[in-house]
């Protein structure tokens, strides 16, 4: 939620001559994505987002990102499509940043996601997967199975100081989830980071998906798993068992789930929970309290970490095979 | 350049429906004012700012703010005009703090201004004037030469931690202004904070003028001083005459100066360099360096006031009686 790269009024004019967009009338840095900067520009054709990419974001990867954008949205996946300019060019430099320019779309994030909200989010993920299965594009995800222990090892004598017993709580799921983890799963493009913050609805449609920066070539039953995480929690984290059937269900009706993809879904879980437990634990030991990006408690993924250890039949999540 | 207060999107599309816009399509925080929260809000009918007034602005101050602004609007300055609600009221609460709708403006504000933009600003600075003569709200300065003394005394004892000499530099310039300043100059309705960040242009044309939380009834010749502070230095601080010149000439050219106003200008724009030196050493001693709101440097204003204490003619501002 920053604005973390100014931009010059006169130097975004002369920029945004690459594109066919009409003259610059306003534009505002807005409040919105943690990684990079986002500005609302206003022109004579309308209303577009420029989003310059801050170091987080490995510009090697920028071409995925846009690429699978631009495909999405040309199979019928509403989301901000990048514009190109003269050239061709998706990508372009601004202000000493590599810098892209995508529609805008309308809708809001919602934040106390209702049933008929994960409804919505089981048929758009599934048709998401299902597109991004005719996609040729491929990017590995920098944060699986493999990548976990590492990202521990980093923080692992300081774990104890958030919570007594983190360490080993990481270790023994580490331990489990490297010994159990499926690798035979129907793989495809995921979008990796299904927030309800990077889904836009109006009413009780979905208007568009957001925020693709961690997208890529994973097992496709992962995603639903992070969904169930981010949508089916209640703030008190006890587990909403009707917003996971809804979930499932829609998702199912759309691209049916595999048997083995619902025998695995609770390590599944239990895997997206500890991806994002250790993030924030990472994040958390490694922000300052007074920094400008707000930190997110890692307390929360603890808790449903140890949900989804209880969990051992599907039936848990609301799905009945 | 911040959002302080988060609010919900069922939150604001139940607030909107006291309001005739239509259905709530989409809203960004925006990375706009230093005091206050700001959102662009789309909806059915159109963009608007939303405006959530967080502590610094006084509730009691709100609705002079509110009123100037739509007598202005209505008097010919474009500038935000507050939205009415269904019961004709421009100030609400949303998420525990005022709130007031205003119209989207067009237009950006000039990071490095030119001569031709002195020129604009001068003129509508004037029509401000003309106009806010015929308006009957009053509101004090707080930010006037009495306030001065005891905004000094908070942090006298520290100023030097700052740059040695500052403490007499300010000690003697607040006895010069308090044995010298004019009190029969013409008074009306001024900004009083009309930096470039708070003019919109398109192209050389002023297309709005925003940010009137510093408004009020003063010395209309001390809100020229402001502006020839904030507009008519280069970034290393030397003094542009030729920018001055424009800015002075373009004014007279809509309301003649009068002769006193130009015999005094050096001595306003010394307290106009004052108040803003004062308030940025304040904040400087107040603010972490760490914190969400940038410090601005004041040895800025201490260049600038130090200039203005050497010139004894108006000419030196380019302006030939």
């Amino acid at each position: 939620m920053a604005v973390y790269t100014n931009v010059a009024d006169d130097e975004l004019a002369h920029f945004l001559k690459r594109y066919g967009l009409g003259k610059l009338l306003s534009f505002k840095g807005i409040a919105e994505g943690v990684e990079n900067t986002n500005y609302v520009i206003y022109t004579e054709t309308g209303t577009h987002i420029l989003t310059l990419y801050e170091k987080r974001v490995r510009t090697e990867d920028l071409p995925f990102f846009l690429n699978l954008m631009e495909f999405l949205a040309q199979n019928g996946i509403t989301c901000p499509t990048p514009i190109r300019d003269v050239d061709g060019n998706m990508l372009q430099t601004l202000a000493g940043r590599p810098a892209a320019v995508v529609t805008f779309l309308n809708g809001m994030w919602i934040r106390r996601p209702q049933v008929e909200h994960c409804t919505a989010l089981g048929a758009t993920l599934a048709n998401l997967h299902l597109v991004g299965q005719k996609c040729s594009l491929h990017r590995n995800n920098t944060l699986s199975l493999s990548d976990w222990r590492s990202l521990y090892d980093a923080f692992k004598d300081e774990a104890d100081s958030i919570k007594p017993g983190l360490r080993t709580l990481i270790e023994e799921e580490l331990h489990f989830l490297e010994n159990n983890w499926p690798t035979h799963l129907p793989k495809g493009i995921i979008h990796a980071d299904l927030f309800p913050d990077n889904v836009f609805f109006i009413d009780q449609n979905i208007s568009g998906v957001i925020d693709f920066y961690f997208s890529c070539y994973d097992t496709l039953s992962y995603d639903l798993a992070i969904c169930l995480n981010a949508w089916c929690f209640e703030p008190d984290i006890s587990f909403n068992v009707t917003k996971a059937s809804a979930l499932l269900k829609a998702y199912d009706k759309v691209r049916q789930i595999e048997p083995a993809e619902l025998y695995s879904l609770p390590i599944m879980a239990r895997g997206a929970a500890l991806r994002f437990l250790l993030t924030r634990v990472y994040d958390w030991l490694n922000t300052s309290e007074t920094a400008f990006v707000a930190r997110k408690d890692p307390e929360e993924y603890i808790r449903k970490l140890r949900f989804h250890q209880t969990v051992d039949d599907i039936k848990a999540y609301g799905f009945d095979t």
